[in-house]
């Protein structure tokens, strides 16, 4: 990192603002490259997991959720936050099974995102989910989602007019898109040869 | 929104939980589709503008910045939060000269995005730039960064390797993709004829 020192910001201290329900945010005083002190508020999340569910057909399993700080019914992938000591392919199987009902047989882990770096630690795991099995799904109490099916070419149809802008949606498009062109690959995995 | 109804979580109750000096974190109390009460934690955001660069010979503009909440240095596009009152192409604007010192002649509204949809309202709106002319760069005090140029391939491998993993960026990659395939058409104007 010795080539970035003229960025690096360093940990001075740290005070609680916030310890809520479900947010905690904390403000920390930092060393800026300068020397000079400034301050970062910034939420602290367990970091998340997104599932992209592929049917054996080709189609994508995706789901319809009122979201209320940006007051729309938004079209997004399965997620769902860490619970303690949870691992991410743990909580992509749980989620997966909690929201929409399947199970998978095959698991491929894409990436990381981190979705919003100036003002909070999230990072969403990003996983393929194939070879699905539908059983009952189980949603958290006051959790009220619908889950359908689309194709991958809808989901781009979705993505470039405005319908879709969930940011882990669009960057799933965007593995998706790759993944299926055979640009990018992903090493999928047997759901038993995993540990969770 | 009819056939949303089973979905959509009505305002009941409001208090402000955080009024810090970059953060402000709302507690409303929501009626959920069931009739049950439940709440609903997050950050108020003005929204923001992310714009991507695009030189006379194909590369891109982008930024190394160390971005504390997630502890890295981050390669992004230049992005930055609307003034009170600011339009997001004046913002757009703004941004691009104050972070690169680049001002471009041609600008184009892809879309927009919401980074955080269960905690937070910000949102990006997504404008491509291009006739660009290098000027002075006018960071804010306390702000620090690096300004490079790369091609649409070099980061297109970021995001497949992991080194990008920031969402706005990730998604600008969608975007720049698809706007290159020539799968999705951008509507560019003259800065000249566009009211900021």
């Amino acid at each position: 990192m010795s080539a970035s020192n003229h960025l690096i910001e360093q940990f001075v201290d740290r005070r609680e603002l916030l310890d809520g329900e479900f947010l905690t945010v904390l403000r920390d005083t930092v060393l800026l490259p300068n020397r000079a002190h400034a301050t970062r508020e910034y939420i602290v999340h367990p970091g998340a997991v997104m599932i992209v569910p592929i049917m054996d057909d080709g189609r994508i399993v995706m789901e319809r959720q009122f979201r209320y700080p940006v007051q729309r019914v938004m079209i997004e992938f399965p997620a769902g936050k860490l619970d303690p000591g949870e691992s991410v392919l743990s909580c992509a199987k749980r989620e997966l099974h909690e929201e929409t009902g399947y199970s998978a047989s095959c698991w491929a882990r894409a990436g990381q995102m981190h979705p919003v770096i100036s003002y909070s630690t999230e990072f969403i795991d990003i996983w393929f989910a194939k070879g699905l099995t539908l059983g009952t799904r189980k949603l958290d109490e006051g959790e009220f989602l619908d889950v359908f099916a689309t194709t991958p070419e809808q989901l781009l149809r979705w993505c470039a007019d405005g319908t879709v802008t969930d940011a882990k949606t669009l960057v799933a498009a965007l593995w998706l898109q790759n993944v299926n062109n055979r640009t990018w690959t992903l090493d999928w995995q047997l759901s038993d040869n995993l540990s969770a």
